[in-house]
């Protein structure tokens, strides 16, 4: 059963998460002005499944149960699956123009399930088989579910085992008979306020030492013991401010990160997916890092649609739009997000089964794929902000447009003064000019700069991760090999 | 006399200046937390000029009266001169990490002072002997003066005598015996209310039906008939946040941009410097423009130091400091802000004098520094955010880490916990390395972006101004001869 | 019947194709030193055709006949089969490190087969039947042909009919019964000497005064009327010297550009592909520069894994291969390299079919492809000489290393000292050090930087013909709207 | 007594300064075609002493004997002598645009006279007074020296004194009453062969095991076991054909580099600088290699500035010349030419006086301009090649061009044919658009790129050596006080 928006929002209503902000609870934190617009954000991928012109890219058919799934909570079959995720990624960038969240829970599904197979197929575990369970579950209730990787780590020179403080990396305090303990915290957490669910999983590869530390598993976002601490973005108190609408830029979306904290939480074993098989964290990590590396190729380049139209506009409500530097701006935008487009939709063309069955990408190209995300978006910014001009930062409130005070000789009101100076190309009204440089600023320097920006850097890792992943895959030595096959070199 | 800063900033509350933000009249505006930062950076440009170890570059001997004044304040009267400008700038912004406002009444001096004599000698004008008057009570006073010039200009593709509302261009009203009445405002203005006069400029050169548009003046901030519009920036209330520090990133220092109307306002004769005379605007705002590109080869690489130290402190305190990559990036970091620091050197050192008989930048290398300045502080800031990592803005706020809620197991508050979880590198404090993060976001995504991005692309004119100006400084005509003599072209 | 490449070369002597270069007359141009080791390139695409392990990617199955047939004479009839031409190029590219000269062939069949199509189709022609003829001949001969497109042009503001000399685009020049006859020339052609065919294709869209010039046709590469002046490439006497090995960089392989010559040519109707339907001059130019955007997504690909290679060597003979820097470039060059790739297969992957029905790319991306094409080899370059060292250029030649002339004190040769002071790491040979220096320079500055850098950049059309189709392609108004609707304006 | 060019080019003929060439020694090599035109670029470096336009560019006043010198042999007094040193050198790059060799010996100068000065003041040695009697004997033969520094290093993991081959560094092999004598080879020297002397100096830092690598003399260039071994350059036989003017690109002028053999060689007291006092290698090296990064910011510059002149040369011969794309590329070209000139110029202006009383650049910002240099002439040439088009690599030779064999239907030659179809706007003739289309392949692709390119890489230091400088000296520490004090840590 597919759920609406609404009906999603709903859901999230019954649910007993904790979370804090600004060091004070958050009773109602679905209605919270600063979190809502993110809610308002995985929404829409309820809302658009349910629209026949996307059917296509937002569902698929469950190879679990042979239902129409939310292609969120689907196990890629195919490499045209694989191709879907990142035009249904790039659809909801394209309407939203921030992070909706529900990737990392997709993401999630697709290197569990490969990597419990492998675990089980080595070690006669039933990981495989609880996964399964749990995963059609999740089809069936159309759950959102956060894919949960970051540990704190504190010192980055020391090993989950070896840090002052055992509990920097999520890890297994005590083992029962009917479950685990595990105690620790997941940060940089995109979404985890807003899923259902929880998937967690390690966040590197592991030696012996670190076997409490190999641990994967899945629990609700309200289990005893859970509870998140809001992370803080550029300008998001302006969604507390009364009536704000035009200085928000994107008034209806946005993104979020929490700290997710597992104090002692019980997990039965039917949700257990590794509990110390410490040689199958890498393979784990790698390939959710692998997907989400391929995501990337998808959503922030439909962000970067929505930011390449609004410099257009500006560029039209500046009267600017027939120079020749500005198009050729305009089309080096374009340029550089269909570059990216390119990255993601090509790691998915030459993805490939795993032993499970499901597809995955081709890594090397996915590797690829991040690593100019790390780099492009920083230049479309800059070109966005170039076209838009200084008056996206030096241009006074909504709430001096809309003032009456009256301030000049002949009684104008401030809003008056504002609305004459700033007075925009015929095409367009004031209002309007500024709705596009305040989405502009939100983009670049407020609140969606944490997704567009800071994400696509180190989202599914820093740039240096990709280029670690790019030395091992790159195959050097065969390209050194058809060098001296041509230079004569034995 | 030099002022202290302390004496500056008494100096401010007896003025009258009328201050709007968020649809209302702020009153005590000079101690309005919002506002005061950036009178704080104007402040420090008093301060520094009474301290021995900077008074060679902070203070000058007038060439008008022989007195010892702050530089700021100064008629450049050599190429060393016009190299310590920009290493006084260099030296403001490594105090302040901020736009101190101080540059653009100085370039604005040396400008008219040069126009204004050339002016006189053709039209046999009285400008000049004005402004001198006009200067040396700036140098004796220790004012600080707003150099106003960009218009809202309304439709970039009509004169200033062809828009629809007159008034979208300054220009003159009345003329009467004893000076002129003057309407319009004057956009995007950097310190206009921490100023206690304004110099009003032409925004570009003119024809003969711009006549009235072609004007330029002196007048007290707190004039009959002027007021302002405070701008708001990225993260700006987070400065009224109770007990606001450390998510402020930088607590004592901050820019400004305004919005400065001016509603029919009186200018007595002897503070006139241009009315009529349109021919000579085109003068005035490419010289004007060339020192204040030149000034950017300062301001911005003092701004880029502190940040380059910021990211190796993170670094350091994110226990990552001796990774190669992260090594390799700070050198480029430094490198660029270097090359800009070189620029800005080199168009002074290759300066001459004006037939006035200050001392003006080489033009096309002024401009060569000003494109780069629009382009190297976006890679700066790249890597700093590359450096930090993504904790600077997932980060809880400040009252997190503060807050004394229980909400642990065993009575850990949300402060223990953020705490524990953020646990820096041995060498420093949790709090040390949020102080850190925070700062690094405040200039590239908070309030401080404004000046080291926004303003770097647009201030003192946007790229593609520079752009127009290198080809026509150039010499392409030159180049072609080289070429055709090395070729044996005739 | 798939020819060998020895087949191959001994079908080329059977031609009477006429051949001028340094103002004389080549006779036995199959064995010109300057000219062979661009025909081992062609050869190269008959010779893996016989290879079992690449059997799938060098043939396919023929729509027209059923047969097995070389894939650069295929028709492709999926998105499955755009991908594995790009594979079989980066394949051709890895063995030669050159331009193998098959592409412009492949791209005019499948961009003649499309636009023939739908030419009949408005104007009752029968152009359509006599490509498939044509193509048919080609596949059961399995020849070589050049897809000839770019005219001289004269002055690029004059439409073809407008030109001074007629000539300067292809036109023709006489319709008679049986055919037309046809006067111009075609520039930069790749590949022409080495084509038993040529097709003939208009070079840009056109209008009615250019009727004559909206011409397309095939003719065997030696027909009366038909011959060719040699391009002269970097360091291409190289080649004449005695006993040349090391020198050359790639001994085997190489490129080659000519001018052809048509000098009143009679075509017979059979071969006529288009005559006078200006209006589908557009499309078939537009469509075969799509395929060929495409195509350098792969051959450029395989020719940048050598060079990688060779670097890596480079710094191992250097003994600099641990220096992490090193490393680091080597990775960005990888990155770099694969992007390109990238789009060589999102463009194929997001391919469609015509209304003939063989498929063609997603325009949109492989103009990006192209463009990525124009930029990023330049920077691979760069990287390469870097890794390699100043020694590439300062290198004594291949003869000082042999030379056996006395010159030391000790009765040493050159040949002594040269191996004595360029003695490499323990790894190698001072020769292999050689070999690989120069293969490197080969690309960066010798004969083959003429297809690694100049063809990159100007090949398929300079980087602006892509930026303005990525204008075209883009749909900024589809973007704005995207904008509009997320920040409210209608 | 300054000599002209044509007396400089006589005094060559005396020397007996051995030279091989192709295996093979070359007698006259003053007038080889080869060689020659690096000749004329050193003689211009006389001539242009003698034009009064230059003279205070192309001269000073010797502070050893109050002569007017060259100024390439001049000990700089001051910072405008820094500034002169880097116009000077712009100047001979516009008018060569090619490597004129002659600043090496300047840079050695500089750096030898004062390590000299502080060795003698640690160690008591003679040797500050024998350079200042070598210098003067320069200065009054006005004498062109090679400043030789580069060993061929072997394996760069090893010390000298621990090579397999001793003489992979230079070193001394016996020291006498009266001199010493010294075995080895200095690799990539620029201009050795038209030298009338060589400086050699070490090539790093030494330890006390490499005492006698720590080695620096002076000789003359036809030593008694001194010869040189010619190191070959892409297109450099094109010097040889028949006729050559046009497919030259650059007729007159061209560089040089080449191994220089020391085969015992006795060096008499009176010219030793340095012999055995390895604490000094490094301040030796330092100081050159700084005075050495310099320089870049004033050859490459002038070199540049022909480039960006037959850039757009080329567009108008194109008829491409208002294309608002190829104005902006213009634009870009003296955009990075001038920041390089920017940091020649800042480095210099930012000198200061050593302890024995000559001038040297600031290191920081000299290092940052070299870094710059290996990086913007890429971009320049690649910005030529776009501009340029295809033609410059696939034109066919000059002899074609001239040839008149008949080859038309009507008679016409393979020259009317070229001149046919090459015909330019009207602007110019064919031959025109030729020779700059030849200029253009000769920096980009030709024997100049090896200097425009190569040598802008890893001249004076490839470009990490720049980047452990920058790091070095940099000063990262104080900036991280700056943070510190800004955000408020202790």
């Amino acid at each position: 059963m597919l759920m609406t928006g609404a009906q999603y929002i709903e859901s999230l209503r019954k649910m007993k998460t904790r979370v804090y902000m600004f060091g004070e609870e958050v009773k109602d934190w679905v209605d919270h002005p600063i979190i809502r617009p993110s809610i308002n954000c995985v929404a829409i991928t309820y809302d658009l499944a349910h629209d026949p012109e996307y059917a296509d890219l937002m569902t698929a058919k469950s190879n679990l149960t042979g239902e129409t799934v939310n292609r969120f909570s689907h196990l890629h079959q195919s490499t045209e699956d694989l191709k879907k995720k990142v035009k249904m990624q790039r659809l909801c960038g394209q309407k939203t123009a921030s992070c909706f969240q529900r990737c990392v829970g997709m993401d999630a599904f697709n290197a569990v399930f490969s990597t419990t197979y492998e675990t089980d197929k080595k070690y006669g575990t039933n990981y495989h088989e609880n996964f399964k369970n749990f995963l059609k579950m999740v089809q069936e209730k159309d759950y959102v579910v956060d894919g949960a990787m970051t540990d704190p780590k504190g010192d980055r020179g020391l090993a989950p085992s070896a840090q002052r403080d055992p509990d920097l990396f999520m890890h297994i305090v005590e083992r029962r008979e009917d479950g685990i303990v595990v105690r620790g915290a997941k940060a940089h957490q995109t979404g985890t306020i807003n899923s259902h669910w929880h998937i967690v999983m390690p966040t590197q590869a592991m030696k012996e030492a670190d076997k409490d530390y190999a641990v994967s598993f899945a629990c609700p976002s309200d289990a005893e013991g859970m509870y998140m601490i809001y992370g803080r973005q550029s300008c998001d108190t302006r969604k507390l401010e009364e009536g704000a609408d035009v200085d928000l830029g994107n008034k209806q979306f946005g993104g979020q990160e929490a700290l997710v904290v597992f104090d002692n939480v019980f997990i039965p074993n039917e949700y257990i997916f590794l509990a110390g098989e410490y040689d199958f964290a890498g393979m784990m990590v790698e390939r959710f890092a692998g997907y989400h590396r391929q995501s990337y190729g998808g959503c922030k380049v439909g962000v970067g649609d929505v930011l390449i139209g609004a410099a257009a506009l500006a560029a039209e409500y500046n009267g600017a739009q027939k120079a020749s530097h500005i198009k050729d701006k305009l089309i080096e935008m374009i340029h550089l997000n269909e570059t990216l487009y390119c990255c993601g939709i090509a790691c998915s063309s030459e993805g490939h089964p795993t032993l499970a069955g499901n597809y995955e990408i081709d890594l090397l190209l996915a590797n690829v794929c991040k690593q100019n995300v790390t780099r492009f978006p920083y230049d479309i910014t800059r070109l966005a902000e170039d076209i838009a001009g200084g008056l996206m930062v030096t241009m006074p409130s909504e709430k001096d447009f809309k003032s009456d005070l009256k301030v000049g000789r002949n009684g104008e009101t401030i809003g008056d003064i504002c609305n004459k100076y700033f007075a925009a190309a015929p095409s367009c009204t004031t209002e309007e000019r500024m709705r596009i440089l305040r989405f502009i600023e939100n983009i670049c320097l407020g609140s969606s700069a944490v997704g567009y920006r800071t994400e696509s850097l180190h989202g599914a890792g820093s740039p240096q991760a990709q280029r670690i992943m790019i030395s091992r895959q790159g195959n050097l030595e065969g390209k050194k090999e058809l060098a001296k096959a041509i230079v004569g070199i034995k």
